[in-house]
């Protein structure tokens, strides 16, 4: 199976044709789309949507992904083989979601032009020439050894997304345990998805602090900490576990990104900080 | 042959993670999107595309449909058998309409959570924990009897959608028989389809009357019936027959939705009242 | 293999409706979406997403692409063979890019319909009940001339579109050879495609002249040739070669076709005239 993951819209019969040249290769391998409305050239995003999904499909599925500003430039264009299957696409920290869980067997840059489209690709479309037939090489049985150099996994592309830490403060009389983490993706529900994992949540009370970026005197924002959307009344922000283990702000029957705009009169973004509150006895 | 129903949207990975816990499950069995651009938590939407669209998939097809706002709460997760095939969702309605149209062999509750993919499902993605996971298995041969427990047909929850009634009015001289529906869809070209069966349509003249909820002083609009499209210009107001087999409103190269928002003020919605008149010799 | 364009969008099930016709005929042919967001009834843009990416799949591919403003009208469904695989459709222009390309090997009127899903198909959706079945049939192995009654390539309906004339002019001191040609598609990132090949770009120094049809001061725009996008600062405009094998004018990492609103104050269109200047020495 090879699934296929890019920012290229719906609009356009760029996916079709990448499914095309798979389909010339390996006739019989099935398809499967992840998502192709991964904002314009937004890594993060398409980070998350992979290392949330990939997990869930077959052993040795190939997935395939294609967000890639820097096409036509220096950056290597790469196949990883991990314990869940193959990884196609290029070096600019798409992946590192997926290696944060998993461990490389073997990292390859795609040099081998035999299992190109054509060993003369186009500046502007890596997608077909050069990841859709190594892809569909790869899953019909080609060895990764075969289809470029090896490399070391530490040299691949790692992006910039802050890990969780952990801080003590002091309010007062009390004392308060403080993860602090980022934003990692914003879904099409709204619902604000942090790096903080579910092993953070503690069995007694909690809360949740957003710090946008933007330096307004309403850039932080409380909220708190529940088992489910209907802890909390409809139209209300809460934060718990989301589905994927990760510390969530979802608001119950709308949008979290969107009431949050209206709140704090901007919007969050990936990246921004995230705390969890915690206080100690 | 599974089709995958919901709201979800195209932004994110969620359908795709369906998508590999069948394949996982049922690697040979190939997945059909319905659509995932249900408005968000709109059973009446999605039991309008399932019903128009179940009967055209081979018998014995499996139909997953995830249009879920009470998922963590008390509904029931169900499976459904018919002549046609299997559907698979929570208990809310979703089903109503292939149940308008066809009998229930088999119903049961889905209790029995090794057919799931984890006992303990996230309070937030049943379509991923239990409702995919049993599609798969029962498109895999697992009888509908093995993955639940039965209960009674008639305790499935049915939707608001006022059923079709007749009515006589007196216009001056005149008798008018008057059947009175209402708008049960409202599709992506802005078609406003109705629950007026093709049946209802005389071969003389006939007119639709639409009456929004709204109080406004031009609330209701009169909507001349024809055969097709180009029997009215460019940009008119049509009621006829379409393809769904239920009396519809269109508009000639544009959209009825847009074109009554503009004639009336605001927005006709799901549920607004539909009346088919028919002058009586 | 069977692919499927249309403008019918993602929200409602009609898309697949046509593959649960498709499924009902021909259970084990894969169906691959092209695009179902071409804007609605806008053959232009059709033909030129069937004509990008028709060559990539396998040969004996059965296209079938349903942007058909004319439904129900006397406009003829048609299906066509030609060396690459079969094309089934309206005969309204869509397939004339295809035809640009390869050869007609047969055409034919669809008049068979005991290949239909029904012998009285429905005036609003010939896409359910006359393309998707004579496509399954096709890619079942019906031979093609069983499916209609056979008819003359030269009396397939053709697009208005310009096509690519030559001329010299005279500015000043100097000679100027100018390609003229037209717009041909803008795509979902912006990038607007002319039908001006390739070939027709020179080695030394050029540029391109945008003049759209709309009178306006600033109805014409100069725009650099290079080679690929980031030869040009982030957010300004270059014309190339694109991935299709024409040249377009793109925006490193933004939208030409927003960029180009801006700084003409109305939008470019499909149909807008390009002209590609060289100076001759």
């Amino acid at each position: 199976m090879i699934t296929l993951l890019s920012d290229f819209g719906a609009q356009d019969s760029y996916v079709a044709v990448m499914k095309g040249v798979i389909a010339a290769i390996a006739p019989r391998i099935p398809a499967c789309d992840l998502t192709h409305q991964v904002p314009p050239q937004d890594i993060l995003a398409a980070r998350f949507n992979l290392m949330m999904a990939y997990a869930y499909f077959p052993p040795g599925t190939v997935h395939l992904a294609v967000v890639d500003p820097g096409v036509g430039s220096a950056r290597r264009a790469i196949a990883l083989q991990t314990p869940s299957g193959f990884f196609v696409g290029p070096d600019n920290g798409l992946f590192s979601g997926v290696l944060d869980r998993e461990p490389v067997l073997m990292a390859v840059s795609l040099t081998q032009s035999r299992y190109w489209r054509t060993a003369e690709p186009s500046a502007t479309f890596h997608g077909r020439d050069i990841f859709a037939p190594v892809a569909a090489h790869l899953a019909s049985g080609v060895p990764i050894a075969q289809v470029g150099d090896r490399i070391s996994p530490e040299t691949l592309v790692k992006p910039d997304l802050a890990p969780v830490v952990e801080r003590q403060l002091q309010r007062g009389e009390s004392t308060i345990r403080r993860l602090v983490g980022s934003l990692q993706y914003i879904d099409g529900f709204g619902n604000l998805i942090s790096n903080l994992p579910a092993s953070a949540v503690p069995s007694g009370p909690w809360q949740l602090t957003i710090e946008t970026s933007k330096e307004t005197p309403n850039g932080s924002w409380q909220i708190p900490g529940v088992k489910t959307y209907s802890d909390v009344p409809v139209g209300a922000l809460a934060a718990l576990v989301g589905s994927d283990g990760y510390v969530e702000v979802a608001c119950n029957r709308g949008s979290a990104a969107r009431a949050l705009r209206t709140a704090i009169g901007h919007s969050v973004a990936i990246g921004d900080t995230v705390c969890l509150d915690i206080a100690v006895a």
